[in-house]
């Protein structure tokens, strides 16, 4: 089978075609502009590719409740030129195919629970931290959307004692994506994370943020398994840290085989880059399967 | 139909009979004392009221996943005569008939989306804040259990600012049970919670600590409703606090219908004390079902 994924990110679109299996057989990328110009050019990729099925991970707020009147759209989002956007509906009108939609990160975490880091369990998180910080969440088998979507990024911590930085979203003054995203860290150092790989310090306070985060979501969730990605994860001396904060903060309360194991536990993505076009895939496919 | 329901707390058991559509035939209660004594006294009751299935709501932590060997037991708990003991078999072998097995949190979820203040969404959340903090989570339609089952009392709080009071949970310095459960109020104030009843500051505290574990709620699982009961809030005081900290510190990051009208969206139950056992008889009847 021949199924399209698009994962739609604010600077650019990925748009690939994969098989049922999780390969990737051809990928591409496109800038992201405005709409009226992108995506007839997405449309037009596809067109050429003859797919059975189309999958989308977008860059949200977007509408994911098949019963409102702008399913399908990027809602209000501070990428302006987006605001209130269709994007189901032009893919299903142009190419007539089943069209599958979900933010950028749950495809991500269907993705990995699939053919990656997660697979084989039925509740999982992937978390990515990178320009923002964003949850993918899957509970009893399925992606979690609740209201709206998750937005796991703007969970509220306690300050690092050590920490006097102020934050980076405007919403929040004491919320992960603030306190612990790339830009936080660039702009509470002055450097670019990747600059800062053996500054102790740095690591320290960024590992007590996304721990507390990994804390929350384990007392609220109990997922089977967490996978962390996104830029800022490429920083993999964090991850050891992570892991022994959420053991002393979870101060031995939760007594399970996984928590016994944080290595198996919370673990860095098997994907590589592909955990969004493949996780858009299989929701094309569960479309496709539904239909 | 005669369904049977038992709501297992710390201090008592609460046995009753319903019937499909939600009302409560008969209802007693029995001290709890040790396996051994209530156990077989609770059979017995059921024995006598010729019931179709059993639903039981138990207090924690209880192991819930159906392929390990000890499904339907308490496990390691602070109520130590009720340590590793099997609560499902018993009343499976004596009475013959299908018996569900849940958390008493989960229930009272349960209860209140199928017949109460909750009934009609897919997605939603029960807290009691009493001598603990427990949470009840529906997701997808479904009681969410994970790798364990949600504690979600045990997430991590900014400490408020002018809280000087070290927590009454002896794993977490800074858990929302340890700072507002009614155990920690009196031990911060030195007087029961009915007792403090018009001091403002009391409240205020209270407020913030259940406000941010809303929030946190709202991130991570997106409910469409928030029902919040237990002991400590018969003080229905405190709930437009909450609301009102709730709207500043989402800091109007999220637009929904439900989030524009929080006097709908963060609500008090409406089963009265009948919540967990109505929830137990849902949860029986469902294992009925898919028999």
């Amino acid at each position: 089978m021949r199924i399209g994924a698009l994962e739609g990110g604010g600077t650019k679109m990925v748009l690939a075609v994969c098989t049922e299996n999780g390969e990737v057989l051809e990928r591409a990328s496109i800038p992201t502009e405005e709409p009226a110009v992108t995506i007839p050019r997405m449309i037009d990729w596809f067109k050429e590719r003859d797919i059975e099925a189309l999958g989308i991970g977008f860059f949200g707020p977007i509408q994911l409740n098949r019963s409102a009147s702008d399913y399908g759209s990027v809602t209000k989002t501070p990428k302006l030129a987006w605001t209130n956007t269709p994007v189901v509906k032009p893919f299903e009108e142009a190419l007539g195919i089943p069209v599958a939609f979900d933010t950028d990160v749950n495809a991500a975490a269907v993705g990995e629970a699939t053919w990656g880091a997660s697979r084989g369990t039925e509740n999982s998180i992937y978390i990515t931290i990178g320009t923002g910080v964003g949850f993918g969440i899957i509970s009893n088998g399925k992606v979690l959307h609740g209201m709206l979507h998750p937005e796991g990024g703007h969970i509220l911590l306690q300050k690092h004692p050590k920490d006097t930085y102020q934050g980076h979203c405007p919403f929040h003054p004491n919320c992960l994506e603030g306190l612990a995203a790339g830009p936080a860290i660039e702009d509470r150092w002055g450097k670019k994370a990747i600059e800062l790989a053996d500054r102790d310090e740095v690591w320290e306070i960024e590992a007590f943020y996304v721990a507390q985060g990994i804390v929350d979501c384990i007392m609220l969730l109990s997922p089977e398994k967490i996978v962390l990605g996104g830029g800022v994860m490429h920083q993999t001396q964090v991850v050891p840290m992570i892991r022994e904060k959420v053991k002393k903060m979870l101060g031995g309360y939760l007594s399970t085989s996984q928590l016994d194991n944080l290595d198996s536990y919370i673990v860095l993505p098997e994907l590589n880059d592909n955990q969004g076009i493949l996780g858009c895939a299989k929701l094309a496919l569960d479309e496709l399967q539904n239909r």
